[in-house]
């Protein structure tokens, strides 16, 4: 296999096949700017071979899998030339935001025959897992109400919120994803609320940095997220499923179990920080699901669709957001 | 003092008042329906006269404080009558379900001078307290999202749906009042979703049984409510207040403290089962802190304003709700 | 029913026992000293008489039961002359420090055919009746190890130290009251080892104010208990019961269920700080309880066998802290 | 580096050292049995070579650490032989059990100048590092007591226990070596009591399943360890630290943070099975931390001193449990 785009999230996969997936055989990365700082840390871990051109490893006769991390705006051009060459393909989310290049692209995909899958980890959460388990086995019967807290600790540089899409194409894709993941049904409305509370900078960018959205699912579940981009006190994430025969609430993972009871008060380290700590082992269970699927002939989950989808919900969201009122997924399904 | 009303609420307060408040006497108790059973009641509690008319309580020259418990339907005409005769009033929620009604109520006692408190008792809650004084402490800084669960343990029967006044006016009504309460701001606009999830019957009777509303408040603060009439798991009561500096969860109470760990899994006991159990302590909290209010001379709140925009906030849903789309306070002001 | 010894405790007993135990009629109170502020106290709560002479109790034909609340030194004299007089008996703990004392007096109490339950109310706290029933009910199957956590939050005064017959029988005793309890068995030898950690001048007073103990049960089971004088976090009482078929925890109760998130770290509430804030619903249990045993005829729990053997592991305790060796209850059962 | 002893602990070791730990290279495994499938394990985790020779290891010039993880009998003559040349090590707990010998062997690792380090892996568990952390910081103030839980999910096979040396130098080791960590002191007396509770072949072994132990530290404090060999709920692993200004308890930890609320109880995940789950990640902490200090010329803990302490609590809890008194660790030493 080869991977393309070296950059935070291609590192962690790197990592993951490198060092902690047997019988999976990495065999070159590509990066547009190889620089020296990447050479060292590659050569390090032990990465066979390294370019600056993509398409060695998309042609590459040996490679049967392409994992592609690289900038959003290369996915669909890399998933077809991959797709082409009946490669199968793990991509990081979302594929695109522009629906009908989506569309051309999957239509591609589906020719092909090629399994890909989208790279949304949350998914692959322990904990989100869990909730997902305990929904399937109808533990909870039918779910009514997803609930869904979604805080990062501190905003991004205001440069990447400029191209990032906007927070519901951004931020709030995940908790899309995890929400259709939990109700097991596909957004029919989205309403969206949103405002700059903690930087005007980014509410000059043209983006917003607090957001409230309500989901009404096709199987009559309610979906409710709240997302803001600065809880001081880290990465907020949690999931919680009502259904009519019970509720199931994954809260934040601990830095650890200690309490320290004193004259005061009693204290709790903080939560992890970010999505490196929370999330780590959810990108490896991710990968290592992707091959079982790729050796196993199954088709894996979240697919094409599932990242179509995702950002179907989120153009709706911002329509939603702009025109203040509560839109249907069909409205922008057209574009 | 004297009472209207002596149902389930009613009882609750006369049982604090006459075992659990000093240097208050109840001198009469007012029912439209003197039972057996109430009279039984009343004699082996110490209650020193029953009435079946309320004007006995009101005109009474030696009552100084009016408690309202009788239905919703009552409520105007008893505090306008109490108010005129200088009587202190505490009135169980809600005020009315007119705005024009309300209005004019509160106008009457504010000409009168009297004292008049809303039986909102969940602003007495002890964790809901612990919460806002973290907010009004600035503990956790501005307020930006306050997130409420709210959901009850199982429906009323149909014929109490058909006289409620819908699940806003109803069931919501606590948790506008408590929105509004953390918030430290008066709502702007709500949108509010809803659908029949757990028994049709209560969709026959015109109702909704599940619901979902965002809030923005005027100081940019967003709110997010979910109600359900049946959490089989139990009365499901939780608060959020994420800020500027920190976020502030108050969780649902524990019946006890115990943990069983099998071979199978951890038990916990359920939850408290209803208001009865999870909220009594916040009946007594609530009425003494009148009484000290009506001593000290300060004002009560949630008083009559309070009382009124919780029943805008409601209306405002329901059209919300019905038409489909945001709507502003300020378009059910008018009514 | 009348009672005598209106100190803490006493109040706390009258105060259950008119405001919120129906069907019983407290018809006089005695206490050696009839203060100005006790004559107050009672007026406002609503007690009949006072006397200062525990024999008017005692005697009054018309008195069915006798709640003993005096000081240690009187129980034995007490019991024995309520019981001459048929009359059921409540007493705080301990019934007395002298083994020959107490079995004198059980005798005399088994010959008069009345009721006597001993005060070891934390058997009646929510928590471990829950331990309990899930002993008991098999949960989770043998007993095997019994762990207490007693810590009080600051120590008594030094003057109170002097003629409490030391921690072991002072603190310690409700323990070994509640390990026999968790246990559903008694002890047959105990090692236990102290310090003086705290606070000198309980050194200085002949006393320990940190200890910690070892039992083992006639079952097989083995109990292990830690006291502390000063636990400057608030009143530490917890308790584990491990089985053969799982284990059962019981933590502290909290003030609130609240959580506050910040920058710094995550904050919870102190727990309670003393037995008027842990303890006051079991005392009200416990009384409920003995009421309804003398109504149904049942020999209620903790009698005064109980009452016997927690002073026997009590004092062969201090022998075992004396002698630095494991000491059987045999050893100190010929006293 | 060569690393001696592939089996279960070795194993862990290796893939550390290969995958996840940089600027170490291991170039040999010795192993008495090269079997078939850990030569198919070896050439697919990359181990450079394998030999049933353990002086291969000790011998190589090139070779600066030797990590020995083989049978405790063999531990005492790799240490000697190692540090004769000159190699730093890493051993495996205990260092043996024989006081004269470890003695001797220390000795010499003394006069090599090499650093050694013993594998007590649980002081790098996260958990209980910070209680640690909190004891050193003065957090809690000073130490009073020290309260370890530790049970095993299933006993070892009976033909383990008829060779571990017994349960209080094979299971209670880590705890003994736990307490003085948290303690900061050394063990001046061990009192031990224990029992054949769960399994009558372990008894016939000559061993017990069941103790409980209390030790008097020098510097005043007390230990509480309760072991039993078969928690059917899970690895129960947990530490407190009680101090005189505040106490520090490190919970188990959980397999998510997921609870399920049904109409009958709450449920939560059991806790990690074993210690594979609970304290791999504290494995990799631990040999990081070794190395780090070789780095840094930083003398590393636990040491030779600790392992060998440790051992002397465990031989006086054997001699207390066995003439059921108290032993002051003295009277072992002599040994």
């Amino acid at each position: 296999m080869g991977l393309i785009g070296a950059g935070r999230i291609g590192k962690i996969h790197i990592e993951n096949l490198l060092l902690k997936i047997p019988n999976v055989n990495l065999k070159i990365v590509a990066d547009i700017k190889i620089s020296q700082e990447l050479k060292l840390w590659a050569a390090e871990i032990g990465v066979p071979k390294l370019t600056s051109d993509a398409f060695e490893v998309i042609n590459d006769p040996e490679i049967d899998v392409v994992v592609i991390c690289s900038s959003t705006d290369t996915h669909t051009r890399f998933i077809q030339e991959a797709a082409k060459q009946k490669k199968h393909i793990f991509c990081e989310k979302p594929i695109d935001i522009d629906i009908k290049r989506i569309r051309e692209t999957l239509s591609i995909v589906k020719e092909s025959g090629i399994k890909l899958m989208i790279g949304f980890n949350r998914r692959f959460d322990r904990n989100f897992m869990r909730c997902h388990e305990s929904v399937v086995s109808s533990q909870i019967g039918e779910p009514h109400i997803i609930k869904i807290t979604s805080r990062d600790p501190a905003p991004p540089p205001i440069s990447y919120i400029k191209v990032s899409g906007g927070i519901f194409l951004d931020m709030t894709i995940h908790d899309w994803d995890m929400a259709r993941f939990q109700a097991g049904s596909e957004v029919d409305e989205v309403y969206a609320a949103g405002a700059v509370l903690i930087d005007q900078d980014i509410g000059n960018a043209g983006d917003i940095d607090t957001a409230v959205a309500v989901l009404k699912f096709k199987n009559g579940a309610f979906g409710i997220i709240d997302n803001t981009r600065q809880a001081v006190y880290g990465y907020d994430q949690r999931v919680e499923v009502f259904g009519s025969k019970g509720c199931v609430v994954a809260d934040n993972e601990a830095v650890n179990t200690v309490r320290i009871y004193t004259a005061e008060c009693t204290n709790i380290d903080k939560i992890p920080y970010f999505f490196m700590e929370r999330y780590m082992e959810s990108y490896l269970t991710e990968v290592k699901y992707f091959f079982e699927c790729l050796r196993e002939n199954i088709d894996p989950k979240p697919n094409g669709e599932d990242g179509l989808q995702n950002v179907l919900v989120a153009l709706a969201a911002q329509k939603s957001y702009e025109e203040n009122r509560p839109v249907k997924i069909s409205e922008v399904e057209k574009y």
